[in-house]
């Protein structure tokens, strides 16, 4: 893994790196997806069918769009027992994170007979985007479900791709299914979110569109925003460990690995301001890799995405941090709360060697749709506050 | 003032009328916005100075862009002083109730040793985009600024457009010279906009985008979208009152002309239960049009989006409302507190018949950037929360 002085050019060009990663930078598909979701604002289910049948080679009509009970009880029969209590653990812990997170109607009065306050309800309806596809996560389905469900929305409808056969990932149904929604539609790519934008003759009109995507997907949210209200738009996800000496180095490889194995444009940051913990870590990432199933991705990642900078001090290593505003970040320092007070710009952070990264992401509770790219300085993470 | 019944068909047709004004029907506009943006983004002042000059007719540059100390004491000699003495007493209610929607960080600790929180910290950088022309409202100014403030946001800039010879509106540099703000570009429209997203040689990038504008401001809000975050895309003003037999006819007359008389695109509605009211509220809405100063934009928009809807009875009337969505509603029947437990979709709720919404728009503490175009069901008013 590439280690680099911190100084303001290696910054800014890390920075240039990152950028080119951005949904905004692909606006050559932009045309493409402007075309499907005119498509079937106005031709309805007539466009969706044939954009799924294009897309996912599916033949979905009017009578199979929808999951039927049968297809959710059989996904049960192909999850293994184990993950589903597990899926069951971490839904209550996220359910419990997001309940204190409730805002709540307030109204107060002044002497004069003045009565101001604020109205807090819930959203109507909500839809939540799925993406089928490579990796499937059952956490992206509570992640999105949860908080609207917390925040008592009280229709919502799930869309998600399917395959050939008409199949979708069972995972995914036994993660709706736990979470209470049992409304999903077979239907993925920008057709999906323009279907729940504008409504078609079986999906119905939401008022919120929120769930990752790729950039067909994000593209899609971009456009329809404004006729409904959508999460920000994510960008592909990253790692940012900020470590001093008293760091594992190979607990710090295998957290900088955890998401450079997502995705290839995935990016993993290690700013120190300990050369012997720069060298180490480059070391143990290069041992993971020959040992790693998903080898190709992640070195691919690395190699583009992938820096280890090294700071003079722990201030500059700070302040590299709050610029560069990375989705995940670990602190892995001797006075990890001391360093966490001065963080202003990031998604999630995890304090100390044991808060690793994937546990944040899958099961502690705090929600993992987060903001990418650098927009950790005006987005925050997926809340109740979301769905009011 | 149209009277029609209340049915499922006229509240359709009345939907897609006021739909013809949203910002996303004024596409022809958006190469433009957009080849404004991309130039402003590449070339930076050059950019911005020509546009000001072409569409402003003002000769700006590097070492007058900022207004200076001189004119903001020279703002305060043209301001009448009771002008600012309201300025300064509705500062303070805006300041008093924003200050109740502030989020604190927390934390939380389980017996088996995890810990989870919420770290809530104001954005960095904001900027606020202040309308010149036609109407000028020193309550858009505090409006924005005042959540920027008090949510804890330590760099806050203006823009707004000065005329030919380079002035901008007295009454705005008092209202931000008042809410603690004096770094006010004089730049105006979708090249501001791009200003701020992207930053030039003199106007610096920020996090956050906020304020309201016409059609070329609204595009190229939504074109930095992404780059930035945005508050929403406002549409034209809409009111709606919703009364019974019990209203005062002349009361509710002057309501509904002090959204109409903003702008031609304005929309009134009354929704009543009453026929009776619905015809004398049509004939105060005729004595007022034939006394006002702004007569022509008053009975454009009653003519084009003015409408007083009888309803079969009070379950009727609040569906309708409901669906409607309206930017502002008011309350004015017999049990009005009532009728508001039953409200979902409105941007500022006034109950009873001496809250009159001018008094909201103004003066009385609540927000008055207010969801419009019936994105009520998904969009909340300004509020601290969206500086943090």
């Amino acid at each position: 893994m590439r280690i680099v002085k911190l100084t303001d050019d290696t910054k800014k060009n890390l920075l240039n790196d990152l950028l080119k990663r951005s949904p905004n930078n692909y606006t050559e598909y932009s045309d493409t997806v402007q075309k499907i979701v005119d498509d079937v604002r106005k031709n309805g289910n007539q466009a969706l069918f044939e954009y799924t049948k294009k897309f996912d080679k599916a033949d979905i009509n009017e009578d199979n769009i929808l999951v039927t009970k049968e297809e959710i009880e059989e996904a049960y029969n192909e999850v293994d027992s184990h993950l589903v209590e597990v899926i069951r653990k971490s839904l209550a812990n996220i359910r419990s994170y997001h309940e204190k997170q409730k805002q709540y109607s307030w109204f107060d009065t002044t002497e004069d007979g003045t009565m101001l306050g604020q109205k807090v309800i819930a959203l109507d309806f909500v839809g939540v985007y799925v993406p089928g596809g490579k990796a499937v996560y059952p956490s992206s389905v509570l992640m999105n479900l949860v908080p609207a469900k917390v925040a008592g929305v009280k229709n919502i409808v799930m869309t998600t791709p399917c395959n050939a056969e008409g199949k979708v990932c069972p995972t995914t149904l036994v993660a709706a299914n736990e979470a209470g929604i049992n409304t999903i539609y077979k239907a993925g790519g920008a057709q999906a979110i323009a279907a729940l934008a504008f409504g078609t003759e079986s999906i119905p009109k939401v008022d919120k569109i929120v769930g990752p995507g790729n950039i067909f997907v994000a593209l899609a949210k971009r456009a329809v925003y404004g006729y409904v209200s959508i999460d920000s738009i994510a960008g592909p996800s990253e790692i940012m460990v900020l470590a001093d000496e008293s760091a594992n180095p190979r607990f710090v490889a295998a957290d900088l690995l955890s998401q450079a194995e997502h995705d290839e444009l995935a990016s993993a940051i290690l700013v120190t301001t300990s050369m012997e913990l720069a060298q180490s870590v480059s070391e143990e990432v290069d041992k993971f890799i020959s040992e790693l199933s998903r080898q190709e991705i992640i070195s691919k990642s690395i190699e583009n995405y992938g820096y280890i900078l090294v700071a003079e001090n722990m201030e500059s290593a700070i302040s590299a941090a709050n610029d560069i505003a990375s989705e995940h970040l670990e602190i892995v320092t001797k006075n990890p709360f001391e360093v966490m007070m001065k963080i202003r710009n990031a998604g999630a952070i995890f304090i100390g060697e044991y808060s690793s990264e994937p546990l944040g992401d899958y099961f502690a509770g705090p929600n993992h749709v987060l903001p990418t790219n650098g927009t950790a300085k005006f987005f925050s993470p997926l809340s109740v506050d979301d769905f009011v």
